[in-house]
């Protein structure tokens, strides 16, 4: 926990204040990426100004400035926005794991974000970065409205402090002996990337992918570890080629690291995204996992790498094929049914918003982001028998193994 | 509990089967409602049939089917579809209380459909009864895609059996001290009325209400009962004659209960529909209670029997003053996102959803019919300042007496 919460300290020591440096970030964005706005940033020190120095202070001041421009360009070229932990922080501890994750989900969401930005050239991604009070903050990426995405969210976080005895009683549930000290508090740090995109057009699917790291300080000093995430697909119609590309996609990158992972992991997602009183999955599934903390914390974390790196080429494929597809009124429906479903799953049983809903402080904004711009709830809406419908709710009710 | 239970067994005496009854309730309903459809329906005892009967015995038939038709006429003018429990099976109770409150869910749900449906003339309900395999049904009354509702749903339902261990535990939360028997059985009784009424037009606000009653047999014998129930107001933008109304009217019939209870079931209602993460309430309240148990049996039912009279004239004023208005697709916008927190509310918090969704066998479209057709979630959506928007938030964040 030591290390997590210097690594996070750092972000402490930046001016809450609009710095110079960030200023111009809201000057110049990445194509598709016109603002920052919103919340108090942090931004490396806005250290230009000054009177009165002499020369020798002049120039040493005018090389830090050049540094941190340096520094600035790269972060610009890198990331949607300052990481939460600042760049230099990140790179004094660069081979430490958390230092290692806030770069990767940093990366993540750019990546994530570009290749949306690029395949909806008229929208753009507000991005807000927000800072928590108990510790930590995270930078919110949202497309809204736009030609091919209704709604595109692409959030990082890194929150640290105390657990919520909530929080902490939900873990304990999942098996974790967590020991807390006599004042039964348990530091903990988390960080994560997590995104949802609900395209416009229904035959578009909506996909969800998350990966996060989590560190808990027992009150003995012993530290408890663990990774989490999945990506997985939500289709309002059923088309059994782009099912197997994603799952294809996903299955290549478990088999790298260990020929167990894909099919423990495929099941897991099916289990886990059940809506249990429609007796329905929310979509065809991917992976999921939760708790790995093995082999190794280098191997998890070089397994997560590959997971993250696999999100674009597992799901903008499929993006280009169909957006230009036609529909009719009644598909745009079906779809509008089915994102009454998402929001049923999302607040009702996801676990990742239900422990951001008991996390003090945390942001509901950032939170309920993955809910879509619209969806509908119809009473006894029954899709007619051998319609493409049905067919959907078939594979829904009943998963299907898209590799072997 | 052995009352409620052989009150409900009535039910299952009833032929499964469509009885020539039934069939007769599917070709002459009431105006506004066209038909029962769907599910199982009870009826009764289609026993008009028969072969090889002597005279005297075609004649005892005879004089049955004559009572039988009285009966169902009888039914057709004062509900929506046969009564769970039979109305010869309710008449035989008359004095028990459970018949007593199953005789008014079933009167109410008639008035507040035959109200509503007088005012939206284009559109019609439609009736559906179902049947609960571990004990008890209901009759659900929905309209949808209305000119004037865009969905409203009155639902009665009449539920027994044992009491699931989660839900047991949740009321053992609550305060409640229930001793199970050595299997850890817990007979239960539930019935009960609750509607919500979501208009087209965003300048008629949304209405639910629900009345209820609950009992529960311990180990030794002993029964716990109680009643619960309210009605709230769920406007898009705030009309403070039509608050003042609303409550005025729930005052009145508190006032002539006792003087003590408006102000209590009020504030209560204030406190229950609060969403957390939002800090916002989801309307402008009007009267919650649960747990109620005193002064006496009679005296509280008589209390409930006065909430549920009370629905009709307390909202459908507003609805007639306003359905005509005309209004602008900001404000129509501005209504859906207020019903993307009205199921923000309805699966993250409400605990009768809750209870419904953790009890087996219980019916989820009537669970869920409370959600809208439709709702709306933006990322970051903020009314400007001094906006009716903004005023209508102000009330939802510090809530006001209507009535002193």
């Amino acid at each position: 926990m030591a290390a997590a919460s210097q690594l996070l300290r750092g972000a402490s020591r930046a001016p809450p204040a609009l710095s110079a440096a960030s200023r111009r970030w809201l000057g110049s964005a990445p194509p598709g990426v016109p603002a920052v706005r919103g919340g108090r940033r942090w931004a490396l020190a806005g250290a230009l100004g000054g009177l009165g120095l002499g020369l020798g202070l002049w120039r040493q001041r005018a090389s830090m400035a050049a540094a941190e421009e340096e520094e600035e360009e790269e972060m610009r070229r890198r990331f949607m926005a300052p990481p939460v932990s600042g760049l230099r922080e990140l790179r004094r501890r660069r081979r430490e794991l958390g230092s290692r994750m806030e770069l990767l989900i940093m990366e993540t969401q750019a990546e994530v974000c570009r290749a949306l930005a690029a395949l909806d050239p008229g929208a753009s991604f507000a991005v807000d970065t927000w800072e928590r009070k108990e510790g930590g903050g995270g930078i919110s990426c949202v497309l809204q409205d736009g030609e091919v995405f209704e709604k595109a969210g692409v959030n990082v976080s890194v929150v640290f402090g105390q657990l919520s005895e909530e929080a902490a009683r939900q873990m304990r549930s999942r098996g974790k002996a967590l020991k807390a000290s006599k004042d039964g508090k348990l530091p903990f740090c988390a960080m994560g990337v997590s995104s949802v995109i609900h395209p416009k057009n229904p035959h578009v699917p909506t996909m969800h992918f998350n990966y996060r790291y989590f560190e808990i300080e027992e009150a003995d000093g012993t530290k408890q570890w663990w990774f989490g995430g999945g990506t997985d697909l939500t289709p309002t119609y059923l088309n059994e080629e782009d099912a197997v590309h994603f799952h294809k996609t996903l299955k290549e990158v478990c088999d790298k690291h260990d020929l167990k992972l894909y099919p423990k992991y495929k099941k897991w997602c099916d289990d886990y995204f059940y809506i249990k009183h429609r007796d329905e999955r929310r979509g065809i599934g991917g992976i999921f996992f939760d708790d790995v903390d093995s082999p190794s914390k280098e191997e998890a974390f070089q397994f997560v790498q590959s997971c993250a790196k696999a999100v674009v080429p597992s799901y903008v494929p499929i993006v280009k094929k169909h957006c230009h597809d036609s529909y009719t009124p009644e598909e745009k429906l079906w779809q509008q049914l089915r994102r009454g479903r998402y929001v049923e799953f999302n607040l009702v049983y996801d676990r990742g918003t239900k422990f951001g809903l008991l996390t003090p402080g945390s942001r509901i904004e950032s939170i309920l982001m993955s809910l879509p711009l619209t969806a509908r709830w119809e009473y006894m809406n029954t899709p007619p028998e051998s319609s493409k419908e049905a067919k959907m709710l078939e594979v829904l009710r009943n998963p299907k193994d898209w590799v072997h």
